[in-house]
């Protein structure tokens, strides 16, 4: 699907479109998960543009396309943070854009897609049925629909976590990243498995949304029979082939959490850290916390914190 | 009352106890306050150990005292942010705490001290009134009182903040910074005068509680007759001498502000980074997004964003 030179054309081509974002050293928590010796590093990618990392994969995708391709406007579907990335970068190229939400996206997400100027369309309730309907309208009017990950431009751009991460610290020896369609967790394993193959890569899934987990259980993509997590962002019923395959061939394990794990390890952030994260930014965190990963002493691990919300704090 | 000497002690004495917080370009914003070619850092003292800078004083002013002084436990009084870090010092030490706090203290801030566990009193209409009671209880208990700003290990601790800086960024043209008794613009503005003597520095207050701008003014001390600002962080009456003194001699301006302009500009940095700041976090900020600083094209400022809070999305 991509390559470490995708990511690294992506790199270039939205420098001056994303901000570099903090590594920050979580020391000094009340409440540790981590063993003796054992390190973490939070990477702080709810401080990026739109409050996510998914601003970098849809601001590529843009860029990546002719102007003309985008002049009329252009189209997503979205649990909240991609929407709200594919919106900035519609206002940065001065068209319109057209979100589809699932019905239980973030009330604080569907405000800052108002604020980039998107009509947003609440409809299904998660990811997938947003998405048909997004895909009709797309079709409907002839305009370009960003897909949320089975799009290599998308994966690329948002594979630029992991350079930027291994610049800041280059000897990391676990990452925890979040699943949703599974883009940011395919992106970054291509460029760790490139540049530094010996990290473990653990992708993190809730109960309700176990897309990958069965997927790699089955040996192909399937369709969930139900999706039944609370958190938007991370509801996804089936993945694309490309990013399973990515995912089978670079990602350790995938592991499963319930939703009130990762409320809990928001509030968690909030406490330690001062970091108003959504519960698939706290999704690392919480794999931490749920003790369902052991960590030997003296692990150097990054946790991506991967999106801003206020979800944990109403 | 306090020199560079004692913020580099200072600094030696808490490493280990608090966070080295991040200096973030906010560059990329939707609505930027700047001119041209200049540019803004945001110092997130937010992500600080207990969400704000006051963990730095504390921890300093209880590294300070010999382990006898505070073994039956330590009082305070203070708008939220320095009774957190209090209480946090307090359970590093293993003893007890009491904050007193004015009655409208954020919620979320009652919750994370009694996390640390501090005894909690609500009591006062602003911090004087939670001041002369935590005064009182500790005459009687003979318990060590932690004045919020009229100590010099406190200024000394929250000084350490401006070394921090310097080393992250050495050629800043203006610092914002937050006043509500002037703790931290005391020991920021120490260092400034002593190793970037050239940077312009200005102070915000509330207009509902001009402490050190009606001081300025009249030339010494003042107690003011009223405190109408709603945001608890930032509501004194009265300073310290000392503390006048250095502001006196070191600070270029204070300007004053409305509460609503603080509220304004920690939705703008939520929207814009992800970042959960109470209204003195935020007022920094504020200050340029008010317009009421002229600053020249090309200037490279620093905004402290002092303290964590989740009063403006409520």
């Amino acid at each position: 699907m991509i390559t470490l030179d995708d990511v690294r054309t992506a790199a270039d081509r939205i420098k001056g479109y994303v901000r570099r974002t903090p590594l920050m050293d979580a020391s000094l928590a009340q409440r540790s998960p981590l063993p003796d010796g054992a390190s973490l590093l939070l990477k702080l990618e709810s401080l990026q543009v739109t409050g996510s990392f998914k601003a970098r994969g849809a601001i590529n995708q843009l860029l990546s396309l002719p102007p003309d391709a985008v002049a009329r406007g252009i189209v997503t579907a979205s649990g909240g943070n991609h929407g709200i990335a594919v919106a900035r970068a519609a206002y940065v190229a001065g068209v319109p854009s057209t979100v589809f939400l699932p019905e239980n996206a973030a009330l604080a997400k569907q405000e800052k897609l108002k604020s980039w100027g998107a009509t947003i369309h609440l409809i299904g309730r998660y990811w997938d049925e947003a998405h048909e309907a997004a895909m009709a309208f797309a079709e409907g009017s002839g305009l370009p629909y960003f897909h949320p990950f089975a799009s290599p431009a998308i994966v690329a751009g948002q594979g630029t976590v992991a350079l930027e991460i291994l610049e800041q610290a280059p000897d990391i020896d676990l990452f925890l990243i979040a699943i949703g369609g599974g883009g940011l967790i395919a992106g970054m394993s291509t460029v760790l498995r490139a540049l530094h193959p010996n990290a473990r890569i653990i992708g993190i899934e809730p109960v309700g949304s176990p897309t990958l987990y069965a997927s790699l259980e089955q040996g192909s993509v399937v369709k969930l029979d139900a999706v039944t997590t609370t958190v938007p962002t991370m509801a996804c019923a089936r993945t694309d082939p490309g990013i399973f395959d990515i995912v089978r061939k670079n990602v350790d394990d995938v592991i499963l959490l319930e939703d009130a794990a990762m409320f809990d390890a928001a509030r968690w952030l909030w406490f330690e850290f001062g970091l108003a994260a959504d519960a698939s930014g706290a999704a690392a965190a919480a794999a931490l916390l749920s003790g369902q990963i052991s960590v030997a002493p003296g692990t150097r691990i990054c946790a991506l914190v991967c999106g801003a919300g206020l979800d944990a704090f109403a």
